[in-house]
């Protein structure tokens, strides 16, 4: 058996998990499930439990949509998440995101991956100031 | 030999590498150089060079400020750098950072850090519309 | 020259990556070697010394084989090595793997990664009970 | 302000974060919190939702709870998460990990790591019968 | 849209782009530019800032090119980036990476992977002649 | 129990330990064995089977003794291992590495890092001459 499980369609679904299903659709606005979900689908408790937190963590809150979704692909640039890099990705395209934030967005993980190793190579200890 | 390097302060320092430190003084209006530009400086090739990336990167743009500086968080945290977290999580306060948006910007680290695992875990191709 | 190195089959094989390749079918009981091996082949000291090591470390011991491909799993999840996450997979499959256990290892290995962030991000130091 | 926040104490918490306070302590079967818990009080949105994930995802299940504890342990090492290892540690020596299973998970922690690069190196693709 | 960018080739490339291309072209001697450079030139500041760092650090120094292109791909292959490990992997052989070189590169950085776990799995601080 | 286990010395080892510890610096030609060694002497099947793996990994072979260490380095950096920076950069000192191969030694391996994840970011496919 792969690593890779089929999609749970809608229409295959049993209740619990049209229900989150159709939760996604409404908070999303939209008529569509990606394959996250789908495939987390497999194991209900997970799909509810994820669900839950995504809608808590990435919902209305002190830091704006975009802003959240750029934080999303930052971590999922730097650990090359392909799916979660294209998922977000889109997201933050229909929350505003220009060409130009995203060129930003790339070059300043790019940054901070390279300075995070440096700080690394030189064991620096974390300045007085910021203690 | 450690790992550690002394930072050099500015009373030591030679003419370029002053230039280098008055340059971020007086971009980042303050009277203080943190210790990651002060280690570098025994390479000044590289300080020189670091700074004018971090100049480029982290300065006006598309992006703002604090959020350039949420993004930069994220990968830290996300490799963590405590060095890194500190004075970035400063600059962030600096820059208006709330309680509230730094407990949102960890929560959404930890959930993105967990969402790339379950993608990784499945396999998950991208999904046909974001092709 | 690509990255990619063409397996090295049986027929092909020198006396002594064959001897290698006997040993694992053997042990492992099956008729079959996977790529892994058959690209280490071009390096015959590194092919023994990897199986030397997979053999020990992987062999009878103190935690269950079944156990020890879940943890092994839980690193090439977290570092989504999508071979390893594969052979592996299928090698717990074998040794009784349950669908509900393997939906279980990906929440733990989703949580664990989450938490270790969050950890980071607070600069967590080490509970007085637990030095 | 540094990234490290100042553990919230029983005596000092709200409500709301005693209410989880106590569900862990008696969840648990000890009289302590640890600080990871204590730390994520300042946001009890956080709180709440950390200790519901954990509890359902790390109570019982198909998984057995020291398998459980080794699978966060393989993570959290991998990550290099110090106070995640120290806790989980300690979580797995009270659920009967003995010395010989400790040595083992490190070894294969340790051979994992190993052997999720050599499969990067050659940029190995999934066996056919894994697919 | 996608994360993939179209590469932008010469013939359709701004004067400021096709400037990169033929420093490129004229410092590794080739008559070819590869895609990471074409897709950075969606974003001209980032091509020309991400030339310059190239040009400078893996440029003639203190280490030998061979030398530099073995240590860019340890981190590569440790990253796991197949386009990285691939396009510095032909480097390497160009400056005259032996195939037993390669073989050595691929199990040092299999091991230091695997130490590098052991040493966090048991909290290892610095030995005291190396502080 | 800490995660923390104190080195075990000589003067306490059992002969099977003093074995590896006498074959560590007749090989190394020092009198002194680093608390990597004296950690894993815990579970001596471990400490046998790692020394007899790094002897044959960093022994002799087709790249020069500090090219390894700087490679060993490059990873150790990356993982933001000190004391695996610690030990493998006094190996370096010790082979010949000056101030200025450390320093582009940290420059590559950031430099690395940074373009590891531009490549992530624009899910850059390998170039066909690269195949």
């Amino acid at each position: 058996m792969s690593a890779r499980h089929a999609p749970i369609e809608y229409a295959q679904a049993s209740p619990e998990v049209r229900a989150v299903y159709d939760d996604i659709m409404a908070t999303r606005k939209t008529d569509w499930v990606n394959n996250y979900w789908k495939v987390l689908a497999h194991h209900p408790p997970t799909l509810q439990r994820m669900w839950r937190n995504a809608k808590e963590v990435m919902g209305p809150g002190a830091i704006d949509p975009l802003t959240k979704e750029l934080i999303y692909m930052a971590v999922s640039i730097t650990n090359a998440c392909q799916n979660c890099i294209a998922s977000h990705g889109a997201a933050a395209r229909n929350k505003g995101m220009t060409d130009a934030q995203h060129a930003e967005l790339v070059a300043i993980v790019g940054l901070a991956n390279e300075t995070n190793r440096h700080a690394a190579a030189f064991d620096l200890t974390i300045d007085e100031p910021f203690l």
